[in-house]
């Protein structure tokens, strides 16, 4: 054990259980539980991050945390979901001292608060080696609404809410800070992309919209383009060839992302292969796609059509220009390509 | 990335996918989806385990396996609530190939299945250190009786399920396999305290029971001693001084931890702080002891009455001869201590 370490139950007592909420019984209790309202299903995601992999050992503390309850949050949001609490593991290396508990508390109390998603319980433990965090989002919504995944059919437009790119374009930059493109960045641009790997922004506020208008969903983790074709392949359990059809042109950038690629335009392939963009992926029916659009817009957060689903067995997407084009690796498995 | 490495989508697809559950939607979905029957609370546990920490990266990857989902189903058994399903994120080092893989999933799933606690989602990651894995299970309890462990009062009686210390004593024996003790023991002693600590026998077989007549309790898993002052200590946010009275002579014992402790006497400490024990111990009326102590006896486990709730600050231990005894570390800290 470090000499900084503090022991499972002051950390529980003095940073934890002020940020738990009801149903948590203060931490004091094995076990957490909920009254989910009558005539909701309980929805569930479970993403663990790990230092190295998921996130940098010496990123701010109040950063990891949020960035470990957001990407749970953003599985919520794809799902229509409306948060309900989380539970929380952590396994803890040696070296991180109180003053780095107190950081990363401070940090998952503000977004539980702002998310309206509070603690509910965990346990904490020791780590054999860096950081590990697992975080157990649950959600509600009302029987039989979630919205799938396998749902999408043929004919289906694709949406994507927010930009797409910006945090694999920040996590380059942390990657090769002296790359052309990124010493040739303004620093606004710069501190925009850096910021965006560093926090996904999940579109919870979204969720009411996608929960009433989409016809599958799924947010955007390793990929736009992965995740596209994981989602048609997804609906394939109805037997049907279906591959997702995208415009590279269409997808909605940043004015950083924006500069980034004037200034490497093979950040293409970054921007739409990287991961971590924590936006959400919809299939929609054609006579929705307006309608969906002018929704999240006045919600705040603009939602882009950026392709289809085609009744084909190969995926198409059509480059800057609109010529087809190929991408060598579809999609982002943090850190299982070493 | 090891050559041994399997990607995370074939993981899921050929060894997680055929042990998931209703409600997994096969996996194939960012999250899971549970309807809880109408009138039920949901009851969640997230216990982390850690490889050196918690199991030994050397054993059986299906005794892992089982000892991750039992730890948290022992949670559930203590709240009075019958399983529902879990989840499960998974940090995996680069060195376990996919015949580890296989046999950890083989056993989690007859453990699933033995349990009636289906899979319904997760996540797998890389480790940065070694194996990690987080479980949070979710049970069913009619609204408003889980069973806490707050609600502990003076004058309750204290009884425990099965028998206590054998999994400490396993660990012992694995840590020091040419202690005295460890040497005089039969085979079968040995035999038994060893797979009490590879393989948890969590008691969800008498969560009815504990749902119905315990008025608060809690699994033993950090020691039975400093377990039982954290149940009393929990219960003081009503103010009240309590404190556990237990008699050591009363403690439940097998015969292969009888065996131990003649060879080795000292061992009553490892037997009453030595923690893994994930035995159930429950604060009862003095008026229903007898009708808990039968109804557990007919379902295939025995609670025996171990001592008492006091009005007093401190805890009161009896030794073996009834004498006041005072023990250094109540609590075991798994990995804390180092």
């Amino acid at each position: 054990m470090g000499s900084g370490m503090i022991s499972e139950d002051i950390l529980i007592a003095r940073y934890l259980a002020p940020i738990a909420g009801e149903g948590s019984l203060a931490l004091l209790d094995d076990a957490a539980v909920l009254s989910p309202p009558p005539g909701h299903d309980l929805v569930m995601t479970k993403d663990a991050l790990v230092a190295g992999v998921h996130f940098f050992a010496d990123d701010p503390p109040a950063s990891i945390a949020r960035k470990a309850l957001r990407v749970n949050l953003s599985d919520l949001a794809a799902k229509g979901a409306a948060p309900a609490g989380f539970l929380l593991a952590l396994a803890l290396p040696a070296d991180l001292d109180e003053s780095w508990i107190a950081a990363f508390a401070a940090g998952l109390g503000e977004d539980a608060k702002a998310y309206a998603c509070p603690l509910l319980g965990g346990d904490t433990v020791k780590a054999s080696g860096g950081l590990t965090i697992s975080v157990t989002a649950i959600g509600y919504c009302e029987v039989g609404r979630m919205v799938k995944r396998t749902t999408g059919r043929a004919g289906h437009k694709l949406m994507v809410t927010g930009t797409i790119g910006d945090a694999a374009l920040g996590l380059q930059m942390r990657l090769h800070p002296d790359a052309a493109w990124v010493r040739g960045l303004s620093p606004d641009a710069g501190a925009h992309l850096a910021e965006r790997y560093l926090h996904p922004h999940p579109r919870n506020v979204l969720a009411g919209i996608i929960r009433d208008h989409a016809a599958a969903a799924m947010d955007i983790s390793d990929g736009l383009l992965g995740d596209a074709v994981k989602l048609a392949i997804s609906a394939r359990t109805d037997g049907a060839i279906i591959a997702p059809r995208i415009e590279l042109a269409r997808v909605p950038l940043s004015a950083a992302a924006r500069e980034a690629l004037a200034l490497e335009p093979r950040l293409m392939a970054t921007i739409a292969t990287g991961g971590d963009d924590y936006e959400v992926l919809m299939a929609v029916e054609a006579s929705r796609a307006t309608a969906i659009g002018l929704a999240c817009a006045q919600a705040g957060c603009e939602a882009t059509l950026i392709g289809d689903i085609i009744a084909e067995p190969e995926p198409e997407f059509l480059d800057m220009g609109g010529v087809p084009a190929r991408f060598g690796v579809l999609k982002f498995e943090h850190g299982w390509k070493g």
